[in-house]
């Protein structure tokens, strides 16, 4: 199968970090081919950007999704996850939908893990949207600034490191989650040292990826809401507006 | 006070009859001014829509909020708000949120009528977030098609009469709301005609507006998340980078 | 408009201060008329003080919402809001419901602050009935005594004021909610000293009521239930009962 | 035991059905005493009139609980409920609290049979507030008027009974609550002609009040709240403003 | 009455623990009768435990319900209590059960206090399947391990009571709920020394079933499902074969 | 990688259908064993019987997870599953769960549609269960009884036909789920006669565990509570009390 996944951040070393993770999660035959949104911002921190990087992102699948058998939209918070899945013919999957839901069955409470105080009460909310709120154990992020998103699973890798292992012993966590495509791998370093089962969202929506292309919807006979078949579409990309009058 | 009126579909005649609706519902020393998307569908009715008009909005708002005293989204489905709230120093509100705040005050069960069947799972999800499903008594939608969306309210005059007085007779509903900005103005020419208030969502979110502009953000001294303060932002309007930068 | 405020508490003192705050907080060609009730305690602390604060508020409604266009009933727990919604033509508004609304369209999370440790599990169960569980960051109370109510607000501003700050440290407050009557105007005191707003449930109420008063109950349409009209009503005020037999 | 039930209705009549219900389903060596309020509506329909109740109830349960070992509150609805158990030194029970509680252990999912279409909004917020909305079958409520309260069994019981058949056959219900005082004693004659059993709310109470008074409030050592101890109590009888004291 | 109850653990110390405690709970004319499973472990900490604990408990009770008048599967945690009321003509009630829904109408706010750390999960998915989430101030357990289960609460009695204040000081519990067959009998020591009543779940069950026996489930017009009648039962006991295949 | 599937119905013929459809589902490496409990049912309606179930799958699990790298409890209502994974080192999947959490991610609200009216309650507890309340369309169940469990796709095909339309139609569904073993297969046969997806539970369910199987459980330091270690394990397997004590 053909796996497409869009960061809906601007910093191609960060998809180049979730491209890496995505193949060694990836079953041999699953081909990858990860994309960068052209607009936004190079990491996201709020539900503004996050709100921007929605429609950066529709864009990108739009133009990419063609040929994939599936897409994985790479950051934690799945900006535009509901609004792919109207548009797209192919299953679409958010890392942290992917994750959270992946954790809920190999344990009983996770816990997420992730890099910027902003993130609780956000990530509290996505929680609670999958009915998975008495799942959660703690979310635990890092308090202080950092210097390079790019490096920040090297140069923070401790302090992770501790909110994990805070994580399992103060708050009863069986399961993490490193919360964001920017912790991408670091689950595979960290495993030996937490005593629960760490999990990396871009593999879980990889995997996912792969488990839900066996189920495609249905060509012709889609109950997607038909909303801009008539309708004008203004200032989008070509691609994004042929998807919309289309659906 | 200046009350600054978004329009998250292209549609200037729906701005049109937004704003008046407005003016009637507000005070006499509110000002009102109500602006139009420049990009996205004349009419929004999915979540893919909803996701594009977002962007839109916020780059609205970022163009015009900077001497008014509050902001309305004027689409029911409410684009764009958390993340507006999140950048802008004035009170932002939704047309949604607002119609269904006010109507738990006024009553006891509510419900919503619209004018397409796409909305209700929509809708539904709408009022779970706001903490209301105890207080729903349920979303009729308009089942056919319509003509002229800027005329719809004209048009399908009755067929919104029989949705209404079937969500107080059959669903017990203690009061209505007409849900979407295309009806805005309709439940005046109603009311007379249904057994219990008719609640028009933009004349709400005005009154609600001026409610909440004694209300001020902190200026100096927000919680609001400070993601973008050094970020580059690629690809929006100077203005609305101008805000993602300050906040 | 005409705004009609009654305090179920006894203490006219606290009536006073109710009445400047909502004074300063309306718009105004809103005139306030601030009465107390004639029996019950000069505070409520227990479900048993507020039951019977029900009672004489509801005849205090009865015997004065003749000419008005709202009424705010003003204790923090809204004794009796319920039963004045069935029984008066007007919007009733309570303070705790009233800040607590406006608080979920200011921010994303709030804090109660409050004087008596007994409050806190009343007022979980409040925020629960209002399906604002997860929008609500903590309720921090006093733990130890006072000397006199009408003077808390000087004698304990700076335990409060510690509340609000660690409700905002603490417990990630972005807006605080000062919890009941006797509190009323000392947000404005308190505003310069903490980093998030803070919301007088007073002057949130006051502000809710002028916004309602557009919306005015169906005069010979209404859904309220129809208990009493042919009951003879025993014990009450001549007012309440008539209120009781038109219903 | 001593057992005090308290009429929260202005009905005699309906007192004697109460206390007749209630004898038949105690235990032999249980003293049952049935007291009926002195102000108030001979039926509640309404939040306003059980507001009005619930102060009655106080009144009653501080006038008569001195040598009791519990006390019920007999009207559905449970008004004054938790503020009795507030005050009083034995369990309080409610008939509506009782009867729910108890249906729930005996099978899966209940109805709430009862005798005017108000309730069941008020009726579906108790459902919810004791937790137990996924057990709840259906509400469903005499639509028409009636003639004498006090012997709307009678008068009505071929409609009831139907009720009791749809909650089975057309709502999936495992048993049925007759929901309300006046319908004391009339599950007993129906139970012959329903699929699944009927469980009368004054019985269930009765029974429940004999288990619960095993289980004292610790005298000297309370968490009761205690808001009243030095305040004035104006209004009330001596014997309730004595307990506010006490409490 | 005759009551009979099942422990689901092997050891016949701790029951006859049950049984003693029952005896002093019950009132004089119930006579009661407490078996043991003949397989299992001796005593459930884990879900594994508990489903093979299920199992047996189905067998005690087909073997002994024949004339009993309701039933009680004495393990915390309610093994097989929703599939014996599927099978048998009599009530039958969990000691956790029994013991939280009695709580919720002695109190506010109850907290469980037991003997094992891996409880603590569990019994909060068991706090809100009941809907008493709102009601639960804590839940504590011993952390470290024990030497004899049959005399844990002599062997533990100073943790446990140090348990059980710092729910009533540091967590608000206005009851306790000694979470455990094991701990049967040890709430009547520890009464005097707490300041909040402390409930036995097994007194709680006993009484609790006495309440229940006067209301038998109906014997030819039940709604159990009917899903063996014509099935072989493979691998379990004549008797349980029996009830499966008349239920 | 080697799969282990689980029938907890004694149907051999059953564990066929199931396997066969496994196969289809499976990638090809993907090496699938299908064992059939030795006690029990032929089929599982009710909750009496799944308890059974669960313990006899418990010691199919025993028997044969040695060497798999992932297994499947293959009944609709997942019985033992939170056992199984407290017991076993690999991903446990069961039917249910992995059905809804599958269609939670293709589309936005699901039916369940099945062949005994008994699953109703069951499966909506199981739905509320997973937090995917708001997801549920509906559930559709045969009302008639039926011939042959192993033959009854093909005997009612027809009348299922008829559900999953009326789903589509009536209720709004997206998605549906055949819900029950003795219905794998039947997805792929109605697939073209359906407007909208039809998900097998048992092909959700293979393709879930490959996606699972990447994530095992950690070898040494699993949080799995740890009962049975040291104690006596009667009347179980020797397989399974192994699994018990090395837990």
């Amino acid at each position: 199968m053909r796996l497409l996944i869009v960061n809906p951040n601007t910093s191609t070393d960060i998809t180049a970090r979730i491209a890496a993770t995505a193949r060694r999660a990836a079953s041999p035959d699953t081909e990858i081919e990860a994309v960068t949104v052209t607009w936004g911002v190079p990491y996201i921190v709020t539900r503004a950007e996050a709100a921007i990087a929605a429609c950066a992102t529709l864009e990108m699948l739009a133009a990419h999704a063609a040929d994939c058998d599936a897409a994985v939209i790479a950051a934690f918070g799945d900006p535009g996850l509901d609004a792919a899945r109207e548009l797209l013919s192919v299953p679409v999957l958010g890392v942290a939908e992917s994750a959270m839901l992946t954790a809920s069955m190999l344990a009983r409470r996770f816990s997420l893990v992730s890099f910027a105080a902003e993130f609780k009460p956000w990530y509290e909310d996505a929680v609670e949207r999958l009915g998975l709120r008495s799942r959660l154990a703690s979310i635990r992020c890092l308090q202080d600034g950092f210097g390079d998103i790019t490096r920040i699973q090297e140069e923070k890798e401790t302090a992770l490191l501790t909110l994990c292992r805070e994580a399992v012993e103060l708050d009863g966590a069986d399961i993490i989650i490193l919360a964001g495509a920017p912790l991408a791998g670091l689950a595979e370093r960290l495993a030996e040292r937490v005593a629960v089962p760490i999990l990396d969202c871009v593999a879980a929506a990889t995997r996912q990826a792969e488990a839900l292309a066996a189920f495609p919807p249905k060509p012709g006979g889609s109950r997607r809401p038909r909303g801009s078949a008539s309708k004008p579409v203004l200032g989008v990309t070509p691609e994004l507006r042929a998807l919309f009058q289309a659906g």
